[in-house]
């Protein structure tokens, strides 16, 4: 856990212009017939698009540039089992710094890949929390790198929370803007965003039902920190961090927990109508509208996808064996 | 065949400024990765999000809007296995006037939905070129619709050409502009705005080596009409039209055949690292320039991705079964 206070809407300004001459504008995607068939207008922010392919180079390149040149040098360090190692490699890459990585076997082989193209060291380990902690509290004390929590991080945060301020700035009169939860690097980012640019706006998260930990910790009031995810959203298995959790519940956010057939049916709908290959975590945005579509009915709506490192081999349609 | 005069670059022109209200100015997308790879700066224009999900449009809503308000009235007529029946059931949708597609057996399940939607009339017929052709006739005589033939009609290929206009506009300094041709709607097309426009700027054709009839036609100097398509792109089993090759020969333009391995092990790469869920007839292009990287090595080079109205079931990859 991050001992740094909690992010203001203050750091999201600044993560701004320090992430600009690194991080890409990405653009905002509209289809028809994903509004007719949503009965909303739907506006995507493609952060799939983004450099390492998702939104997490917001909150990674934040964080490296945020730090003193003394410190930098030492390198950084994270454990992740994916895009969060990807971006924080690339970033690292982009200051010339060295990034270590632990990543839990079992990890996506896009986003492995992606992290060992970057130029990163990579640590397996188990695939457990514990042996996670362990294998960075070792590394940390052998090459003093500094940690980057992929989402407890307090410019890991703010920089997130970039992605909602470009959404925003194009479409000012949102509703509602719905993010996926994991974590809650985003979540919270986006939270601090609204709640300083646009406080008519809903914040919506969508959380795999198989990992719904910060649905019931927002409903208890309590957080949620032992549970076994079992989704197909690889992204989407952290449990809520604790400043994360404490900014969303102060936002009112509120959960709509989807199944994996439901964001495998929106995933598919990605693909066919928006023509984007979205990774399953980020297409638990449109599975929420679809699911519970009263709720959006008419209304002008953001979804940020959050990223598009699909494992084709794993994940994608076959009619010949029924997968999908 | 068109009985019209073949389209000249004011054509273009025209086009442009007719499906200007109706038609996406589509983006250009490039990726680092995919640039790496090919050794070459490559520059994607998007008309796989096009309205209709493919360049098709573009001729369509041109040939659509050039008829007179009697002649539109009756309606238009076409025989397509997919992409130009969309777009002309799309284009004259807009217009408030009927369309009526016929359409082989066989064709792609995501296509015939997309006409079906648009609202136009389907006739299915015989997967032969006679038979498309004699049910075109019959319904000609019956109800005095006009006929906009997929690749040979004069606006139709001018309208096509408004693709390359667009991005020459954007990038004028092209040093190679790759299209795929079956018919040779889009590439006749092409060929106008070069010459006008680029001239310094070679037209190369990405062609499937199972229906390579445009290569044989250009080596040779006579068109060749009779053969059996043997390919993966759905969109590139038609013979190259006569006024397309005419076209063609005289824009000097070279054609790269690509086998569909290579198609789809491009196809697979601009969705991975494009992001982009393209058909395997638009992955021709990068096929054409990965299967000849000397041809294009450190050049600016554009492609345009010409659709992506995949059947997923039937066309994606698949670890379990080995698809792909």
């Amino acid at each position: 856990m991050s001992s740094s206070p909690p992010p203001r809407f203050d750091d999201v300004l600044a993560a701004a212009a320090r992430i600009a001459p690194h991080a890409r504008m990405t653009p905002v995607l509209c289809e028809p017939a994903l509004d007719a068939l949503a009965g909303a207008a739907l506006h995507f922010k493609a952060e799939h698009l983004q450099r390492g392919g998702a939104f997490k180079f917001r909150g990674a390149c934040n964080a490296v540039w945020a730090l003193q040149d003394a410190r930098a040098a030492r390198g950084v360090l994270t454990h992740s089992s994916g895009n969060h190692g990807a971006a924080l490699a690339l970033a690292a890459a982009g200051r010339g710094i060295a990034a270590h990585v632990v990543v839990p076997q079992g990890a996506v082989r896009t986003k492995l890949a992606l992290i060992e193209a970057a130029g990163a060291t990579v640590h397996p380990c188990a695939p457990t929390l514990a042996a996670r902690e362990a294998a960075c509290a070792a590394l940390q004390r052998e090459l003093g790198a500094t940690l980057i929590h992929p989402y407890e991080d307090a410019q890991v945060i703010a920089g997130q929370g970039t992605a909602a301020l470009e959404l925003l700035h194009a479409l000012p009169d949102l509703d509602v803007l719905v993010v996926p939860v994991g974590g809650g690097g985003l979540a919270a980012g986006t939270a601090l965003v609204l709640a300083a640019c646009a406080p008519h706006c809903v914040l919506v998260l969508a959380e795999p039902a198989g990992a719904d930990d910060t649905a019931r910790s927002l409903a208890t009031g309590t957080r949620v920190t032992a549970f076994t995810p079992q989704t197909v959203c690889d992204g989407l298995r952290a449990g809520i961090g604790a400043p994360n959790f404490e900014i969303l519940r102060a936002a009112r956010a509120e959960v709509v927990t989807v199944d994996d057939g439901q964001t495998r049916a929106a995933m598919r709908l990605l693909w066919q109508y928006l023509k984007q290959t979205v990774e399953p975590s980020g297409a638990t945005v449109l599975a929420a509208v679809l699911a519970q579509p009263a709720r959006f009915a008419g209304r002008r709506v953001g979804l940020v996808l959050s990223g598009g490192n699909v494992d084709l081999d794993a994940i994608a349609f076959c009619a010949r064996c029924g997968t999908g």
